[in-house]
């Protein structure tokens, strides 16, 4: 699911800087796949409960594993928005010129965090997982500057409201990856008590 | 929770429309108390899970409780949301005036949503659960509503983002709620293969 949901986000990002409608539609039909795999997740989950008994560690993991995928799955419809957004405006750029730098600078920052949680997911890495804050704080940043910059760059209603939703969506994909982050702490230590606003 | 949720999103809209900063902090403040009966569920879920030897009806209402707990406390992120934005305006409103209106009419949807959730949720009630969708057919109509009516309506940036994102915080809530009433639908009848697009 973390790598699709990777894949996901580059072709989104990449379809938002070069209005390639084409990709676009790629991935808002690909959010399918996505959406199957967490059916997926969820049979193999009661299939191995079913099979073994499970102990408190089992119920732990199954708490992380549900809320894992819940996330990724949303980290899907996240990249979708963004693709849909595309598609919506074709064959006009969903986002001007001049705030194409900081969309370039989301756009990597998600396919980092997404290719991070791959490996965090793999290999159950905390020391990755507690860094995944950092990453999340990039996007945190380029989204407020162009929320900042907004009312001064003259754009109309229609194109502010644009970057502004699509600053969100990559936004949230952050904060999403840092909820798995925060699981997969919880899974390997069983510190609950994190940050969750 | 669900009733938590309920009253800090009625808080919140009434906050909005009448600039209430008070209230507003209200909201923001009364959110960590929805998250931290979101580990309570989760203390609970493991208790009941150790003490008792689970099947399958079991670990399906555990997949449910767990998601339902997600969606819960993200409803009281977004009430949040929309608190944060009154107080960061105040002492301006967040929203023009030719948009009251629509927002009324997005609190209200929320709050007889959040009703509704509150009965579905204790009662199991299928039938309630399978209309929830209907609800949040009018939150996504109004939110269509006023991102089409920005453009025309001369607002400057600013006021155009602040009253996308609201609405696009009020349309998440409701769709938060079909989530957990699919949920509660799959929880009765077993029928998972729901829309979850």
């Amino acid at each position: 699911m973390a790598r699709r949901v990777g894949a996901a986000v580059e072709r989104a990002g990449a379809a938002l800087l070069e209005v390639d409608t084409t990709a676009a539609e790629t991935v808002v039909a690909a959010d399918q796949e996505i959406n199957a795999l967490q059916f997926e997740v969820d049979d193999r989950i009661v299939a191995l409960m079913t099979q073994y008994d499970p102990v408190a560690a089992d119920l732990r993991f199954i708490l992380s594993a549900v809320r894992i995928s819940v996330d990724l799955e949303r980290m899907g419809d996240l990249a979708k928005h963004v693709a849909k957004t595309v598609v919506r405006r074709s064959p006009a750029p969903a986002i001007p010129e001049s705030l194409r730098a900081d969309f370039t600078t989301m756009g990597r920052a998600a396919v980092r965090i997404s290719e991070k949680l791959v490996r965090i997911l793999a290999e159950h890495d905390r020391l990755q997982a507690a860094q995944m804050s950092l990453d999340d704080d990039e996007l945190d940043a380029v989204q407020r500057r162009i929320h900042e910059q907004l009312p001064g760059l003259g754009y109309g209603p229609q194109a502010a409201v644009d970057a502004a939703l699509l600053a969100r969506f990559f936004e949230r994909f952050g904060d999403h990856a840092v909820r798995i982050s925060h699981q997969v702490v919880y899974l390997v230590t069983g510190d609950v008590r994190l940050d969750r606003s």
